[in-house]
């Protein structure tokens, strides 16, 4: 049989980490690596990551059609996070008759924010007999897929609330810019007037997923921004804030039914939280019966997290049905500690 | 759309919880109860439980065979713990037609244990173009789908322990009796002798689901059980010991790999466990890449955790392909807040 054949298609951050990963698996291979950037192209992927393998050492290119051949299995696309930046480059990858994992936030549950994309892309995969789907750790799986899970075990569900307390420090400087890190309240309130602080993308997609997995109607979505001023110096490997200035945001979004929060979310990110005192998890509590609370500390590290779920999904891509799935329609991520060939259907 | 028709066979705790919590959801009606029970024979199954409802109080029958009539969805199977005591009944069931969701512990994963009977039921649920599930709270989620899960944001799995602390208060005089409640350490070695202490059924099934689910191969399988010696007397609803008798059992398990324990389980089940300074809890910790601490504070409660795991996957169950079927192949269990045919494909 032969091995799972995967293109990664951006290779920044996120496609690198995938393509390490990948690399440490068996029964799978990478075929071709897609990105724009001119220092880049020609060179061979291995070159940029530090796995020692006797893997193909790929070269990175930028035309993407040469790379969708009929043999390939899975285009793992790490471009992206709105679905309709994405939307093109999917159709692209589908249109071959090669399955798609995006990392794109809003991919997540596209239906929230594009259903009409949402129902072409579903179509569009049909007619291809292809799979695509979107995930991550968040969203994907802290905030929803989990939660979900948890309201498995309850005959009754009054109220929901998950909070993801993540620590910046770890990321590069992409991050720090678009979290605000360093910047004064003033400029923060700027660039929140001109749309220039992103912040957590995907709270619409996981309170989405919940109230449609567990059959409820909401009648409100919202969300608000806040910046999370450091009273303390502090600084992490690319991030580094003054007292009185931003050390990340607080993000917090709310689904309702009438005027009652039904789905209630709390998202702070900044770098350095435990200098003042604050402990990172991932927490999930839900009202009802029995109610549960969970927590996990620290929290899942969010990049490494991303990457692993797009490359443990792989296997339940490929034995899923044609279509548009998201992290509900499929059996539960797990580990591949064997031949990810064993998995298949 | 007609609602969707179950059939409760076995209508003691576990039955009747279901039957409860059934009357509580929109689209779906119960329409037979089977018990051999002499006072229930000819009584109205609304009559041993306390809903208010509008839903015909059908009469509990002892003949199975004329309640798994042509247009019944599902059959829930609330009899047995062992797979080779409930087979015959889901091979009846299955014969008809109908799918089964069975509460037997073996059931939630009967390949660990009985792997002839498994292939037996796959290839008869198939013929019957039926669906065959075993499900619960442990095993069939706390000590298995949600560790499997959780290894789902992981690149690398070093190795596993998930630990069940929990309360046997809630329970009646039949868990107090399988679980040694009250009984004397003498009276625990001579019953362990005899093979008549039952303590937790499924530590082989939990550790084979999540071996075969993350893809390693166990080379041994070992499992211990101790009694839980009471310092203080304690006394719980339907249990009571004295200082220096049993409060309960604790029961642990290893996955070998070589001579290295891969997966260690841990389930001390005791009445009042607060007495004596013992916090309840679900406990998962995932070495690896990146490591998952999981705590869930009290435990997920036992009893309603099993009948809501068995109602809410009757969806699940009547979407998924004709087989024998575990919870690692389908999708993720969620709570069911609205109509339950909505959620039929």
């Amino acid at each position: 049989m032969k091995k799972v054949n995967v293109v990664i298609w951006g290779y920044g951050a996120m496609g690198k980490g995938i393509a390490e990963m990948l690399l440490t698996k068996k029964g799978v291979e990478v075929s071709g690596v897609c990105d724009l950037h001119p220092d880049m192209i020609g060179k061979g992927f291995l070159d940029f990551i530090d796995v020692s393998t006797d893997h193909d050492n790929v070269l990175i290119s930028d035309d993407i059609d040469n790379l969708l051949k009929d043999d390939v299995d899975v285009a793992i696309l790490a471009t992206d996070s709105f679905t309709k930046k994405t939307y093109d480059k999917i159709v692209k990858v589908l249109s071959k008759g090669i399955n798609v994992i995006s990392t794109a936030e809003e991919m997540a549950y596209p239906q929230a924010s594009n259903p009409d994309l949402a129902k072409s892309m579903n179509e569009i995969a049909k007619e291809n007999k292809v799979t695509v789907l979107g995930t991550g750790i968040n969203p994907g799986f802290v905030m929803d897929l989990l939660v979900i899970a948890l309201t498995g075990v309850m005959s009754r569900v009054d109220s929901i609330e998950a909070k993801r307390v993540n620590s910046l420090s770890p990321f590069g400087p992409t991050v720090m810019e678009e979290q605000g890190v360093g910047i004064t309240p003033e400029e923060f309130t700027n660039r929140l007037r001109e749309g220039s602080v992103s912040g957590h993308v995907g709270f619409k997609e996981s309170v989405t997923m919940i109230a449609d997995a567990i059959g409820i109607k909401l009648d409100k979505f919202e969300q608000q921004m806040k910046p999370i001023i450091t009273n303390v110096d502090r600084k992490s490997k690319y991030g580094e804030t003054k007292a009185g200035n931003l050390a990340g945001i607080d993000m917090t979004a709310q689904g309702f039914i009438g005027d009652e929060v039904m789905i209630d979310m709390k998202h702070p990110q900044q770098i350095e939280p435990e200098m003042e005192g604050t402990n990172t998890g991932d927490f999930i509590t839900i009202k009802g019966y029995p109610e549960v609370n969970m927590a996990i500390q620290p929290e899942i590290e969010g990049g490494i997290g991303t990457i692993a779920m797009c490359v443990n999904m792989i296997p339940h891509v490929m034995n899923a049905k044609a279509g548009l799935k998201t992290m509900i329609d499929l059996p539960v991520p797990r580990a591949i500690l064997g031949d990810m060939r064993n998995l298949l259907e």
